[in-house]
């Protein structure tokens, strides 16, 4: 089969030699290159990766960069909202998003068990292909790696990013100030949700879905609209309380949130319900909070009610203990702990 | 234990309570944290680690950057001459310096295996550690998973890599002119030999060692010196004949090689012979070829022997068949191909 340029979701998979990863085709060779000239170049089609250099040589006229990396182990690779391909390209644009940053352009390192369906393989890189056209984002250079069966999973993904800061301000835990108030863009809980309801073979009349999405849009917006942001950070692993937790102890203040703000949808609080699990810990794919200066906090809210449903969750208090404090319900104060073990592992 | 700032390789490692890495140090909470804080960052200190944000922030007032990513997931992790640490941080090191880049940053993703032993772990870390500040990189940042047992293999490292390009030369297989000498940094095959003698429990009398090693400064050397570089390319998997290959029909131009130039151990050789492998197909960790207007070929491989010796292995012929071919010893002329099936998997 030749190589395709006219590529497309409903194309059939350029390879039909193999239907099956061979271990050779991580070997450098023959075979490691038809998957280079058949799958990954036509799909993140774009002159830097075509120049098949050893990496890629980027135009750089900037002052400052943002440069975050995340490896995806997810299981299944498939799951309601999204899979391993959309959580790669998403999950590190939201890192390089959290720095204040536009992400420009992403890496691809696939670890490829030997045996792996060749056409599962083209479904992830035609995701990680949509889902970095929808972020805007170009795939500029990769890797391929080959292991025996049953010393990986199918693919694992590691994807790095490189954005550009046009920003003055800093946006860190240490710019974290008492007064500000805490935005968060949606409801929470919905990607771990997801996936362990698929694991668990549960089903709903609603189905839940992962909420993974790319944040760049929304936080270019703040930024371009002077919102000063002290300190953003998506909630992934571990969850809102990880989230909150750690830029508490990062910035030493106490943060102080209220439950009653905190978006939670029926069908995700019923299935935490049945499987004991706090929400409040549960991952979360396409969810952020941002620190903004009080003054600030209406405006921000409007601008990102126009990609979610944000509210404000809470605020840092005058005082200098770091803790994270959550009034309940019932109106009495908790202090929110990270998660010490493992509530859903491979999540992300 | 509390967190150690007199890190070296000779301290106990700092985490003591779990022997053995678990499902939930991968999980986003207080055991991943642990990691992170008694293990990655004292190891890899440095300011724009420290903040532990989602993402580096990096000054970069620079016209043009190099960004390379590679996974590492060689077998066994340590080998004579190196370990996964060491080749992952110069593995991704000489892909930059390939692109005519000075490294300078690094990002570092784990994927760990339920169950690696922690000290194990400690002593991969100290490795990237050592080789980073051998080859005067920082890692800015990084992340970590865990996988069950049985679904990784040890630990599997991905590193991506930032440069910058001071050179106003473009060097890519594009460049590449009929005239062009070839020079080779080195002997072939040491790497992949090295790691074939251990799997295969072969014993010499003189132990043969990886070459991996950080090209970055003898490439930075050349440029400085105002060598005219056309194109280099490291000798990874798939060795010299790949490499060659590869930029032969990248360029549409006919390489020419001598078999006698090409620099072989005794040991290396011998092991070769007796397991029917072709040195040309083994992998290098520390060898690179250069393509250089003639006219600077003398002073190239002058510069070069400064860092190994060097040798002048071919040229690029002034016609348009896109094929590498060799003069072997008995004075014949073969066409040299890449290798199509998988000689040593898990080189890398």
């Amino acid at each position: 089969m030749t190589k395709r340029k006219d590529f497309s979701l409903s194309c059939p998979i350029p390879i039909d030699r193999y239907p099956n990863i061979q271990i050779a085709h991580g070997g450098g060779g023959k075979l490691m290159n038809s998957i280079i000239e058949k799958m990954l170049l036509p799909a993140f089609d774009n002159e830097i990766l075509n120049t098949r250099h050893d990496g890629a040589v980027l135009e750089a006229a900037y002052s400052k960069i943002a440069f975050t990396t995340d490896s995806y182990v997810v299981s299944p690779l498939f799951f309601p909202g999204g899979d391993i391909g959309k959580l790669a390209i998403n999950g590190t644009i939201n890192d390089l998003a959290m720095c204040g940053a536009k992400p420009l352009y992403l890496s691809v390192g696939l670890i490829i068990e030997e045996g792996f369906s060749t056409e599962t393989l083209w479904r992830v890189i035609c995701s990680l292909k949509e889902s970095a056209k929808t972020a805007g984002v170009q795939i500029v250079t990769g890797d391929t790696k080959v292991v025996e069966k049953g010393k990986g999973d199918g693919v694992y993904i590691n994807t790095t990013g490189i954005g550009i800061i046009e920003t003055d301000m800093t946006i860190a835990p240490s710019e974290v100030k008492p007064g500000d108030a805490i935005i968060l863009n949606g409801d929470i809980a919905r990607h771990g949700i997801a996936i362990m309801t698929l694991r668990e073979g549960l089903e709903f009349e609603n189905k839940i879905e992962s909420d993974s999405a790319p944040l760049a849009e929304s936080v270019y917006r703040l930024i371009s609209e002077d919102i000063e942001i002290h300190c953003m950070r998506d909630l992934t692993r571990g969850g809102l309380s990880s989230a909150l937790v750690e830029i508490s102890q990062a910035s030493k203040t106490h943060i102080q949130i209220e439950e009653a703000s905190i978006k939670l949808s029926n069908e995700v609080r019923g299935v935490c319900e049945i499987l004991g699990l706090d929400p409040m810990h549960v991952a979360n794919e396409g969810r952020f909070i941002a620190f903004v200066n009080p003054k600030h906090s209406q405006k921000a809210l409007k601008i990102m009610n126009n990609y979610g449903e944000a509210s404000i969750i809470g605020f840092v208090k005058d005082d200098s203990q770091a803790v994270v404090t959550m009034k309940n319900l019932l109106g009495t104060n908790r202090i929110v702990d990270m998660i010490s073990g493992e509530q859903l592992p491979r999540i992300c």
